[in-house]
């Protein structure tokens, strides 16, 4: 399965947000995403997409300054 | 492995911008991201991401309205 962990970068430190990732979708015009896993749980993200590496698996986020 | 692959989306079409997509940054204050394939092909799309579906190894982007 090509699922993600979805992480929040605050000081430089990576928060596991949500494991196994499937569904990224943008809401409030983009200022928060809505995550959902394999298994269905949603998270709503405030923030912003800092980066992803699909091949390691790893969606980054970040907060708006 | 599990790269995706990148759509735009225009008038409810998808077209494909690049296939094998490892990894996803913004740039520009995100209103672009740059995209790089797993071969190491490289672009910068205008616009911001639709939705995102991992396990159906899809990415769209849309332009700003």
């Amino acid at each position: 399965m090509c699922e993600a962990n979805a992480y929040m970068v605050k000081d430089g430190k990576e928060e596991l947000l949500m494991e196994s990732v499937d569904l990224i979708e943008p809401e409030d015009n983009n200022n928060s995403y809505r995550i959902m896993s394999i298994f269905g749980e949603q998270k709503i993200v405030k923030g912003r997409i800092k980066s992803m590496n699909l091949v390691a698996h790893k969606i980054l986020f970040e907060r708006f300054v």
